[in-house]
């Protein structure tokens, strides 16, 4: 049976969202049919059947699950006999902080430097609801924000150095093959390409060697997704 | 056969180094007898034996090992019939994320709040080279370091928040029961709570919790070195 994944979509129907990109990955390595359904920012009313309001939400036949951490673990359940996403419960537990340590010091830290490229990205029907939002979480405006990126950059590229220094001692996050642990930075990194071309990494730096080994692991169209050069 | 651990020893033999910790947990997790001989700073020749300078150090029959990190996965490898300080190659990996994130990010930034009561606690015979070693490393005198903690205490207990919100969803680092992951913190605690009274976590944070339940755990006499009330 295929699974429904319900996924944010912007203008164009690019899919950016790191976490839809975390789920979108993790059906992939379980080696799962999927389709998808696009959803916009405040296209509220197609998730109310999952009764919350955020994407990514997947239904597997009667199963609705939404939040991708929600979503990693119910596919790891479900579908045992796949592939591991976590490698048993201690590298569950792990790749949980790993999670909560992307989206807290990277992701979190990273939005203020491309807020303004990914409004550029939003479908025209989001962006009133995109700036006011995004407007009040960091008070400030996005040009402000945008404008002052530059001093950000500094303390944003230094955040990733207990990931570089990890690569430092294996191929993948994961170990010698990606699993879910790979696909939260991976999400990460599809979302920053698909909405901007600001260097938020330095070219040459490790983790965009490692992106090159996702790449050749996966198939191409994660690779191929309509994305800015960087 | 009894390993050898060789560990840094201060005054009135209080055996302080979270690194060092690390590896006494780690042998006790694996149920392994060892003896320790206890190092000071500045007693390199003690050290000789294994080509480098640093505690923690083991020897094992033969193998004489060390770096806290090495050794942890030596003992994985050589006695796997013992219980898992990773829980698989996915653990291991993330383990090491999680490693490095703790002396990246909480033992680095640690040190300045507490170098003066480290300096307290060292032998007499170290307490030069103790000084020379870390106000060249932080640029500032100990009283200077001492002077400024307070300014510096936010930033240290909001480094902690990515483990705080781990522990929200499980008991223990590594899930429903301790491993290497938690280890690796509690020897942070360790070595806080025998040389500083300062409370460089707030009373009632999760993390205090998190500790008491390892000491539930753990044999009596890893909660019943000789240490500050905090």
């Amino acid at each position: 049976m295929t699974i429904t994944l319900y996924e944010l979509c912007g203008r164009d129907d690019r899919r950016f969202s790191p976490y839809c990109w975390r789920t979108r990955l993790a059906l992939a390595h379980k080696g799962l049919d999927y389709r998808t359904v696009p959803v916009r920012f405040t296209d509220k009313e197609t998730l109310a059947f999952s009764n919350q309001e955020r994407v990514p939400v997947i239904r597997d036949g009667d199963a609705v699950v939404s939040d991708s951490w929600t979503i990693a673990c119910y596919l790891e359940d479900a579908y045992s006999d796949g592939p591991s996403l976590f490698g048993g419960e201690a590298g569950c537990a792990m790749t949980r902080f790993f999670n909560i340590w992307v989206d807290l010091e990277l992701n979190l830290k990273i939005v203020p430097l491309v807020a303004k490229d990914i409004y550029d990205h939003v479908d025209d029907a989001d962006r009133r609801y995109f700036v006011e939002t995004r407007e009040k979480r960091f008070g400030r405006s996005l040009a402000a924000l945008h404008a002052a990126r530059g001093e950000r950059l500094p303390a944003v590229r230094a955040a990733f150095q207990p990931a570089r220094a990890l690569l430092e001692t294996r191929p993948f996050f994961a170990g010698a093959a990606p699993a879910y642990a790979d696909y939260i930075l991976l999400g990460t990194l599809q979302w920053l390409r698909m909405v901007s071309s600001y260097p938020v990494l330095e070219p040459g730096d490790p983790i965009l060697d490692w992106r090159g080994r996702m790449f050749d692991r996966l198939e191409a169209a994660v690779r191929d997704v309509p994305a800015h050069d960087c």
